[in-house]
């Protein structure tokens, strides 16, 4: 991890707004895994089930949840929500420990002229801006990444390098795209005719909101006639597919290699686990928690927990398992006659 | 969607060969889907099901089946199939409301000079084209893309940014490949050692029909020693993976994230649902249907629709299902024994 | 594939250290699969399933098993491995085929001052590498790549176009990177908090170790704290997704479009076969093997092989089956209920 600083963990407890118990001057130098902790490491436990790794550790300082707080003599910051305070440590230690280059449009990048670009907007090396594109103070386009005509970066929003944002796309401010990533590519739409498949033109766009973060080589498509929409503080994992006119809540998180098919519209605050693929023109409700690998192939209208997917087992077992599933409704039949 | 102009629905009509019942003059300036089409509006019904919200719309113009055409008193084009007639309204849209730009060659493309760009090819900044590849009349090939040794690019191909093209690859014309998609990268061919895995070199190439459109971040890979195969006609979404030596027969069809192993065998007018995995060395048949989420772990010889996936359950509900099917074959096997 | 030069099979027998039977002058100049092999081809059969194909052919020469070496007349090269060989044969193909370029570093290439490239390093158009970073002796850079910060790329590594590198990487020597291909991106790491999702920032790197291969458009994610490991040896094929943390033990080889969730390890030597969704913190031990599709959502800590998924039917006895399987704990219940 990037290191070559250190810091007291009285700095730590202030910025953090944390209580601190212990040795304010404690030095800490790096983040760690309660597991992995060495000496000048700071770590964070949840719960009592961490306690004897912890004890068991070098670490110099922890973040506690108030219940634990009696339970270890190490320097420790008290907080009701450590993973949360971990997590906001991590914002100060690279808010601190990385160096921050000043704003700086590279020569190689390829800038039409009625493209806007606000202060304090970095463009890497061999970035094309197309005509009519608007960045917003302070974003930063990573090296290699296409930003279409037509198209606004929020403020403070950062584009990894080798990003695609097709024209008219618009992206909130403070959000984040990782490379590779695809904004606006042409929802899959298409006419049967008797000479094969006719394109169905999508003039819709695309809308993403604020503080919304998008994996590397996922796609958003744009919509076929109104837009596909990212709601605020949606947070996407790597591979995802977005198709067009999909609909996505406010503060749903999606793991990677989930597959979400057109027109299908996703509440607010769910929580959809990796590799789920969800069929088109359905709707999930709010707060809707889908467990990894899941096909999801109806509405679901009531929030909670909603599962699908075949457990693993040896190969010997499961082929004997799928032969019988093949057969299930005609067993099932069979014994049904024979019990009349 | 894109918009600023306006046209008369006797100059849409004329333009799409389609009859008009009510006045030429009236305006639309967009098209719409009919749940959300408001004044100035064109949009579609295929079928009596969308007449209430047809009626209950603002919509100027609809397209109607012959048999709807006494349903409304709007201004609307009749059309035998008016699915297609709306995707041809959107590329009449396209045609008319988009600006075209004059063919360019960027001045930061790096261009060998042994490569053979033919007249009204567009070629974005960054763009590598090396030594040998040809681009036929009127390609582009979008920003930051690249096109390998001896590529063949086809006429009116249209090649988006950041897409990847390997060395020999050829592509025919009229085709689309969206950003990301990379074309021609190795097949995955090892062969098992004592010290390891012995890359196979992979020898082939892939040729890729007339009129294809290729997705975001799809892969095709290189064959072994024959040639990866795409026919003509064939539509690709996003995020799909074409393994070595797999061939696709004419006007398939492919959704999203959908992964075909190598020497796997497609036949033509296939339509493929989004997330199926088709295992490698088989063979699909003409005209067949999969639907979503499908395991393909076997030859497919008749045409037909075939599905396989777990439906989605409660989460409670679900893992009850499940450990009772990791023990289907012993609990079936139970019940004969007790039965006899 | 790849032509326009014949060798006598003296030579390459002597190249690939193989004893020979036959004409040693025999010219061959293409590699052929027994099925396509026709005049001056090179082949090779596995088995005996093979000879009647290999007797249909017009191979010019063969490579065989030492058990089958009197089963034909023509050339034969014979090797305790064929495949091996014939790997070994496509490599020998390449060397003596494909025109090297003398190394090259492209003027476009954007290269910080403070990056080392080593000798023989080529680097293609509009590539970037950021400070600090290093390229190891005779390594390859793709055009519009990216090599961030501090990157340290291995002697003879192979970098391909449009690959995405983030800032301190380490990849090990003998490595080939394919396009589009994404190392280093954040993990995905948030906790929730009253406002919505508070990003974890990504402290860990990625370690790649020595002959490892990466597929287009796979992505390795960098760790949370700690490194994600990739052995030595490793292969992954396209759309991996390899998320923070996940270790790969050495000889590892993952077929496409499979993902691993966070701080997952998998042991050495393993066979993960294509779209397998593996859960997170979850071990996998050494030589297991998975069949494609699976979904792995519990450790596996004996070595063996493992399924899971539905096998495909046709639609209509899917949905019957799907239907009983939704409600299978039910009927078994019924069912034991009934016989008390």
């Amino acid at each position: 991890m990037i290191s070559g600083r250190s810091f007291s963990v009285g700095q730590v407890a202030k910025a953090l707004d944390v209580a601190l118990i212990g040795d304010p001057e404690t030095r800490v130098s790096r983040i760690a895994a309660v597991e992995s902790a060495g000496p000048e490491s700071i770590t964070f436990i949840t719960g009592p089930g961490y306690l004897e790794a912890l004890n068991r550790s070098q670490a110099a300082a922890v973040i506690v949840p108030d219940s634990l707080s009696g339970e270890t003599s190490i320097a420790r910051l008290i907080s009701s929500n450590p993973y949360l305070c971990y997590a906001q440590l991590t914002r100060f230690w690279v808010d601190h420990t990385e160096t921050k280059s000043a704003a700086h449009v590279h020569a190689s990048a390829a800038i039409d002229p009625s493209a806007i670009l606000e202060s304090g907007v970095s463009v890497g090396a061999s970035v094309t801006i197309e005509a009519g594109a608007s960045v917003k103070a302070n974003a930063k386009i990573g090296a290699g990444s296409f930003v279409g005509a037509g198209v606004c970066v929020g403020s403070n929003t950062v584009i990894h390098p080798n990003v695609t944002i097709m024209h008219g796309v618009t992206i909130g401010d403070g959000c984040e795209v990782h490379a590779g990533a695809v904004i606006g590519a042409d929802g899959f739409g298409w006419a049967p005719s008797r000479d094969g498949w006719e394109k169905i033109h999508q003039l819709g766009g695309v809308r993403v909101g604020d503080r919304v973060s998008i994996g590397a080589c996922t796609t958003v498509d744009r919509g076929a006639l109104d837009d596909t929409v990212i709601g605020d503080g949606v947070i996407l994992d790597n591979h995802i597919q977005v198709a067009h006119n999909v609909t996505i809540g406010e503060n749903t998180a999606i793991a990677g290699c989930t597959g979400i098919a057109g027109s299908t519209h996703i509440g607010r605050g769910c929580r959809i686990g990796g590799a789920v693929s969800i069929v088109g023109h359905i709707s999930i409700c709010d707060n809707v928690l889908i467990t990894a690998n899941s096909f999801v192939n109806r509405s679901v209208k009531k929030p909670g927990s909603y599962s699908s997917g075949f457990p693993l087992e040896e190969s010997a077992t499961w082929r004997k398992n799928a032969v019988r599933l093949r057969k299930l409704d005609e067993f099932i039949r069979g014994l049904r006659k024979t019990k009349h």
